[in-house]
């Protein structure tokens, strides 16, 4: 019997204690889960910030924790971890960015918010151009930041794509390093933020590349909260240099009543909906890393301690 | 030298004076593209509703008249129209209302308004489901609706499309007929309606088949206004059984100010922007048509005056 350990905030509990079990036994997996075993005893950690776990230096026999969410980097820095580490790559999750990313640049692309904020009688005639005319550009080339770039890509949008290394994905155009990211938003009209958080993607749109993208280009965040200085953000909008910005992630999450982005007329700010870890695709993916790590065979999405995702 | 009369209301021939030239010229046509004419010269018509011509007898030489919009029910039944009549199949218009079908399916579904019209302060945790959890049906699928349908099911929403004739679609489920058209609506969440408008699809969103989609649904209409029952509809939102409407064609257009859709805090009017004919797209069209019209070769997107599209 594998004992498996779930450690995440009270809140995730329902949904995961009906959905993991199935998951094991569609993989033939003998699992005990459970909130309560003695920390010597645990074989793998089911886990998600914010729950009971912050030291994992008595877990001496787990042979993996395995992240429910995408993002790890509140525990990447974590001294005591010393088990491997894997992130969540949810395909139901990915199709959820997806989602959300390309309904906010269609919103974006096609001046939806006229509209929607104009129910007064005045009839508003305005044609957006194509999405052909549309240059998009994407900072982040990962699972998320390749599905989304392919959907824009099929409605019609000419994507530009960054990452830190070179990538290849059909219909897109892939830059990579510092003078690739200058490249990248020269021109955009719209930027759409999926990196990881490290120390080298940490206020990477900041006053000096925020100046880099078409006059009254948007923004779209639905990465990471820190990957923008929120001043220069708030200063580019007032320029109108940036002309509307669709933030889901914060540096401080529930963002504050009195934070300037919930107030400024060009901020939509949503409440870090965007990238949800669906319990239902999730569990098949913790289920099939105990499968492999029981097998002895490669972790899926293994973090790479060093470079922080 | 082929004579052209270019007849739609004025604001038109700034753009296709422009566009129609370097079409015609990549045809090796040779044309004298005017919007005076004498009628018994001419031989086509260039035409939308709107412009100084109502009455087509004096065209007697014209070898057709070619419609700059895809709808035609305004000339379809002028009886001093004998000549063949194209309506437009414009590439551009088709991927404008992808764009704008996608777009607001998108934002209906992932409950947009609710963050937009929610900039208060207050975090609203809400995470729609995925579009797999999301039955869409379209009602119609001519050009744009199949257009339609085909970007939806690439996004995973479960499409169903309904037509007059049998119709087969990879990856939609596909419905006809009356019967059809009660088994297309029932249970569904988005009802989007590209019909063109007959004397049979007149109404045929009424008090009866609105009651059949899922309490609560939503309704995107850029067909046409007629299409739909709007005293009806009206009831259909007071009463919840439709949840939200998104309107871009109407009876009367522009909307009269005084139409209770401006006021209904359930209803997004937007001003017939969903499907604009682009002129350097749809001049391309023209010129083959008028290539085709020379040689003897078969009109595209020839109407059927007894079905009436």
């Amino acid at each position: 019997m594998i004992r498996a350990l779930f450690t995440a905030p009270e809140t995730r509990w329902d949904a995961y204690s009906r959905a993991l079990p199935p998951a094991f036994d569609a993989l033939g997996l003998r699992v005990d889960l459970s909130r309560d075993h003695a920390p010597g005893t645990v074989d793998y950690l089911i886990y998600a910030p914010g729950g009971p776990v912050s030291d994992f230096t008595p877990f001496l026999r787990a042979k993996a924790v395995l992240c429910l969410w995408a993002g790890v980097e509140s525990i990447v820095t974590n001294a005591t971890l010393t088990q491997p580490l894997t992130r969540m790559v949810d395909p139901g999750l990915t199709q959820g960015m997806v989602e959300y990313v390309v309904g906010h640049t269609l919103r974006t692309h096609l001046g939806m918010d006229r509209h929607l904020f104009g129910q007064d009688g005045v009839w508003r005639d305005y044609i957006p151009p194509l999405s052909s005319e549309r240059p998009v550009t994407l900072l982040g080339l990962g699972a998320l930041g390749s599905a989304c770039a392919a959907a824009l890509a099929t409605l019609g949008f000419p994507v530009t794509g960054w990452s830190r290394n070179p990538k290849s994905i059909p219909g897109i155009r892939t830059l990579q390093g510092a003078p690739g990211l200058r490249q990248a938003l020269t021109g955009a009209q719209i930027v759409i933020t999926l990196l990881p958080l490290t120390r080298d993607t940490a206020n990477i749109l900041n006053a000096d590349t925020l100046s880099l993208p078409a006059p009254g280009a948007a923004l779209i965040n639905p990465g990471r909260g820190s990957l923008i200085d929120d001043a220069a953000l708030l200063a580019a909008l007032d320029s109108g240099q940036i002309g509307q910005a669709t933030l889901d992630v914060f540096r401080t999450e529930p963002l504050p009543a009195d934070h300037p982005f919930w107030a400024h007329p060009q901020v939509t700010v949503t409440p870090h909906i965007a990238a949800d870890t669906r319990p239902s695709t999730a569990s098949l993916v913790i289920a099939e890393n105990i499968r492999r790590g029981e097998a002895g065979e490669p972790l899926l999405n293994l973090v790479d301690r060093r470079l922080g995702y």
